[in-house]
């Protein structure tokens, strides 16, 4: 455990390991360290303990006893419910996408027109007050919500999601408080000014949706549909997840076969034909339902939300053929993409890095450096502008200019009439908005260059900035912004060279930043294409994805990868490291471990349970139930604390199996969300009950996955991987020893392990 | 072995599996027994034997030493080689693509054009003469390419790449000559006025030419680039195989989104991230080869090859919004296509049994059932159109009404001046030209109802007959055609109710059809969305296919699916069957095993090599190398053969295996294509050399995947399936038994097989 004992940060319960009975949680260590180590929870900084998910189907007597019994009709029931839930779950994803959009475009607006009204009255000082305000009243609402009620809130949530799905459940992550915050926190967030975008906490919203709905009902509300118990597992749980992050990118983006692939490429760790399916119904239910609202808030009823909200921006008549040199420009914008996206990552985790030695002072602190970024937020967006010259009004356009209202291309500004300020259409603008005047084609001169340089720089260095902060924040919109603005600077300055739109350039340049950052191509490909509703651009921006993501992979990871990495959750990769291949499955086994036999005493159970963190027992058979000492299987903890509390024992080392089996039903032993289990505490058993014995068989999963102990660690992490396995229990290969060598976890295949114990096999070193 | 045996159909080779020695290749069986037996194979008919690929990472010592010395410099060309394979990949089927098009344009342009000279001078005898002698005569080259030369090659090829990635190599099917006869088999099954598409072929094609460049060269040819062995093995074939299927799609409907979501829903068994960037390359090459074809051909360089050819549709005008009537038409018209399209997949079922009597007598059967359904073809496509009254052209119309020269909407037929015959317009063009006119928008009366009744219901029987005959022929075409015209009907006929365009009904109707008989979802809609150029019709679409799909599953498979069974193909299905919880692994091993020790006598290993058709033997270290007889691994018969060419024996039983793994080096193991690895005809071995001994170390698998004997086989095969293997080693529990209890292998799994050892779990019973 060297490299990690010696950062002091340890991941994970132990899963059953033996040995380490001293395995602390997750602790946020003094902030002298918080430099040195590469494993941090930091944004959202909490002591958040983690624990594996149950993804293996555990075939005991008691499931096999249930699942014989299964009629037709409740199979069919399943069927239904489980539609029903995907059906629920875009329902109320496609309606949450659709209030937060309501309510930031009318906050928003509400704002700027204020402001505007002031500076209509020339009362630039009154205005900037009531504009900076404005912003630093919603950043404080949005942090108080995210730092005093739900920390997990924080950030963008995605790589948290694709951390569940992988098997990591962190404490909270999908808690209804989480839900709740990520909505609020999120609208004021982004009414606030701020350069961040609601795509992220879109997707945490829907998978925090499906874990709600996938709960199997609250006693405490009093929800306890008893059909509901069907998906009280971690295997469904998984599933409907998986649909709620597709339902919050289609939500985000209105793009649904974008959702999918979003789903498909950078969320799920695994994936089945018939998720497919179901993530597509989910998202097009969402995409129906955003439909219908939008078509009922054309008519005016929905206030300030007009033509902006869910984006959707029309890049229709760029044009469609290119030659040579278009061709070039658009390799050297992906080139440059690349590596302004891989910085882009590298400065992101600098700033978290320091971010999380001050959040981890206190909410306070948190609300503090909030209102500092909102500060300089609005600072930048007002004073900015008043640094560009005014530009006469291009004659001869269908929009009006200058713009009268609150969304528009030409803001007037601090302007005379018939002049606008370029800058301030992009700054003073919600940034849907100002996306929306990036990506427009046909007026190939609205923006000056350095407008766009000042820009570029202001939105790249604020995004980074940004991202970090105790609020709901997405890393689509910043990303989105900050390339719109390159690739039009790009296509501004090589306008003669290249007959290209702007409006088209500054699409690819989003999209190599996209790639260069977020390192998605068929998932990024599509939402882009769905948002811009242009098929003919598909190979250009094909190609951009490819040139900047190949380019930023040789720099660095993706941005979430990286998230997930510096928050120290055991992400498990689809592949092996090499230097797997020159060790075996015993090797990083540690030792000595805890076995219950087929039928134990109550109290060496209690003791384990208490003096370990394990969370899996091996069970082993031994004479007089067996000839010789063999395994019978594996125990859970939360399986064992069911048990306990059910008082079965016996005076006498017996079996009673049938007796257990009899009183017990297989959902007695569904698994409840995390946290809110069966605990240790909650057993109350006395000195007598102590000294009888439990029959540990009906709960016996009798067939766990295994290894022998030569086999290949690589081979074993392969197999670890793509069973989504929380124990693998490793038997030896010559006879005549006791049946069970020990078990890795999840724990045992990460880097740092394994680096920890063979340090010669550092590949860095 | 009861089912199996009953019908008489043998799988595969047994795949070191124990004790039945005869086990016979994949014979066709009498006639008599056609109808009686559920293994059939049966379009392209032919003695074919099929093999398991390897698709696991063998660890063997010389692996181990090999992947050792692998210096940074191979790894990157590796990985450059790999994706210039990508690109070779993309190029070739793009190429392709575009050849197979132009060729049919110009083929079936000047048929048509012959046939409409003939007809205006009112020689309307000779005119069908002349229509239907091109179509006997192109139908018969291309029968005679698929009987004579390359029986493999006929039927769309989906299913046979599905089998592939699925771990089935049947033989010759990726062969250069099946890619030969493809190519051009479709090309005059096409031009030949068949209701077939290149869509499927096409699929296959790009799988072939993967195949061909990830051959690792060829000896034959003098092609041996040495870089090229890093590709002579199973797991990078498969990944190119899966890069060529997606780009065949791509090629076919110039959807590159599309294509990479179908090898992802429907081809490919087993998905990684980076294959999604793989192919989403080749795809992205494909389409940029296209395009610039397109835009070569734009200024009339390609002969008749006009605006037809690479289909692509615009179904722009259509209205976008729509109202609850039209919502409860869509329904359903879904809810009929889905019954549709399973009664399709049920006819051609029927249709391809009945065939398989017919195509096994012999290559002049195949040959004379084509002549006789390409008569049938023209017949239909020739006289249907009289039955119909002439149309006056509508006034001001953009189009020529009636049209001159080849495609066009207006067909003048056997109508006098100004008039049009709206039946000619849909049959007596080609394929492609037929489905645009079907999607036209804008003009709803073009055609009669009668008409669109007549020529739905001639080419939903046209389609289903000619769908198993003796030429490369596709399914989606007939299938989009089918649904266009009923999705027109349904759209004419619930005109007054509906506000919706009969284009956009055709569309929907299209894609009623393609969900009814494919079950594809994702994937379909972004072709369809692809194809038709039209991103706001996709809730419309998404709808359409869930409907269908939902339906149609609820009465029979997928057609691809019903081929991969109808041909015995033995695949795996990602879930375990519920009646493989009742069984453990050890129920369906049969013995007894064929082991050998760790130092073998080679008239031993010839002995099994010769008698059993097994591709695994385990392997024992026994007393004196071991404290006692312990599982050293598994070692494959190709690497046995490739062991005892070279000789390497010695007089006594000794460990000789550093001397084995100087001598050899890991890329003389590399495994050639099917039916080209070494034969144990091609090894020369004196009585002599038979009483010496041979160290099997070196070459055995030390980290083969194993399970206990009572695991439950719905683990093991979920085991079996995840991880892509071939052989699943089974071991015992208790000790004091032999290490090794049996293997199981791909076919164990198979339903047949396992209902025929247990038939009182059939749940059809």
């Amino acid at each position: 455990m060297g490299d990690r004992d010696e950062h002091g940060i340890e991941i994970e319960g132990g899963d059953g390991k033996g040995g380490n009975l001293k395995e602390p949680l997750l602790l946020q260590k003094s902030v002298s360290r918080v430099n040195t180590t590469s494993q941090l929870a930091i944004v959202g900084a909490n002591v958040c303990p983690i624990e594996s998910l149950d993804y293996e189907i555990l075939e005991n007597d008691l499931f096999k006893q249930d699942w014989r019994s299964r009629k037709k009709k409740e199979i069919y029931r399943y069927v239904v419910l489980k539609w029903t839930l995907a059906l629920l779950i875009g329902l109320a994803t496609g309606l949450v996408g659709f209030f937060n959009n309501l309510a930031v475009e009318n906050i928003a607006g509400f704002k700027l027109l204020l402001t505007n009204n002031l500076m209509l009255k020339e009362k630039y000082y009154q205005a900037f007050a009531a504009y900076a305000s404005c912003n630093v009243v919603l950043a404080v609402i949005a942090a108080a919500l995210c730092a005093y009620i739900a920390p997990a809130a924080a950030g963008s949530g995605i790589p948290e999601v694709k951390a569940y799905l992988n098997g990591i459940d962190s404490y909270s992550i999908l808690a209804p408080s989480t839900l709740f915050v990520k909505i609020f926190g999120s609208i004021f967030g982004v009414a606030g000014g701020f350069v961040v975008g609601k795509e992220g906490p879109m997707v945490h919203t829907g998978a925090c949706i499906a874990n709600l709905l996938g709960q199997g009902g609250s006693k405490k509300y009093g929800l306890t549909w008893r059909w509901l118990r069907f998906f009280k597992n971690d295997r469904d749980r998984r599933d409907l997840i998986t649909c709620g992050a597709a339902a919050g990118v289609a939500a985000a983006f209105r793009a649904p076969v974008g959702g999918v692939l979003f789903a498909l490429e950078e969320a799920a760790s695994w994936w089945r034909s018939a998720l497919l399916w179901r993530t597509f119904f989910t998202t097009a239910v969402v995409a129906v339902v955003l439909r219908s609202f939008i078509e009922f808030c054309r008519s005016g009823k929905c206030g300030l939300f007009g033509q902006g909200g869910l984006i959707m921006f029309d890049v229709n008549s760029a044009a469609t053929t290119y030659t040579t040199p278009d061709l070039l420009a658009v390799i050297f914008l992906g080139i440059i993409g690349g590596v302004l996206g891989s910085l882009y990552n590298y400065f992101v985790d600098k700033v978290l890095r320091t971010y999380s030695i001050i959040n981890e002072r206190g909410p306070m602190f948190k609300v503090m450096l909030v209102i500092a970024i909102s500060f300089l937020t609005s600072c930048c967006s007002y004073g900015l502008p008043w640094l560009m010259p005014c530009t006469p009004c291009p004659a001869h356009m269908e929009e009006e200019c200058p713009t009268v209202g609150r969304s528009g291309n030409f803001k007037n500004f601090q302007c005379p009439p018939n002049q606008y300020n370029d800058l301030a259409s992009l700054f003073f603008n919600t940034n849907d908005d100002a996306i929306r005047n990036l990506l427009i084609s046909g007026v190939d001169k609205e923006f000056h260059i350095s407008t766009l340089l000042l820009f570029f720089s202001a939105i790249y260095a604020l995004g980074i900035i940004t991202y970090g902060i105790a609020i709901p924040s997405g890393l689509f919109i910043p990303v989105i912004l900050a390339g719109a603005s390159y690739g039009r600077l790009v296509g501004t300055v090589l306008g003669p060279l290249s007959n290209l739109d702007t409006g088209l350039f500054a699409l690819l340049g989003a999209a190599s930043f996209l790639g260069g950052t977020m390192r998605m191509t068929v998932s990024m490909c599509v939402i882009l294409l769905e948002l811009t509703n242009n098929l003919l651009m598909l190979p250009l921006v094909m190609l951009e994805l490819l040139i900047s993501k190949t380019v930023a992979d040789s720099f660095n990871k993706g941005v979430y990868d990286q998230i997930v990495k510096m928050k120290g959750l055991p992400y498990m990769e689809a592949h092996a490291e090499p230097y797997m291949r020159n060790l075996v499955a015993s090797d990083v086994v540690s030792g000595p471990l805890i076995t219950f036999s087929g039928v134990e005493k109550v109290a060496n159970i209690l003791n384990a349970l208490k003096f370990t963190r394990h969370n899996g027992f091996p069970v082993i058979d031994e004479p007089p139930f067996s000839e010789a000492p063999e395994l019978c299987g594996l125990v859970l903890r939360s399986h064992l604390l069911v048990l306990l509390k059910g008082k079965k024992f016996t005076k006498h080392r017996a079996t009673t199996g049938s007796d257990i089996v009899r009183t017990f039903k297989a959902h007695d032993f569904a698994k409840a969300g995390l946290g809110r289990g069966l605990k240790l505490e909650d057993l109350n058993i006395n000195d007598e009950e102590m000294e009888m014995y439990v029959d540990l068989h009906p709960i016996t999963n009798t067939s766990p996955y295994t290894v022998v102990e030569t086999m290949s660690l690589a081979k074993a992490a392969i197999l670890f991987r793509e069973l989504g396995l929380r124990h693998l229990l490793v038997v030896p290969k010559t006879p005549g020893r006791p049946p069970i060598v020990g078990i890795l976890t999840r724990h045992d295949f990460m880097p740092e392990h394994i680096l920890g114990l063979y340090p010669h096999f550092n590949p860095h070193k």
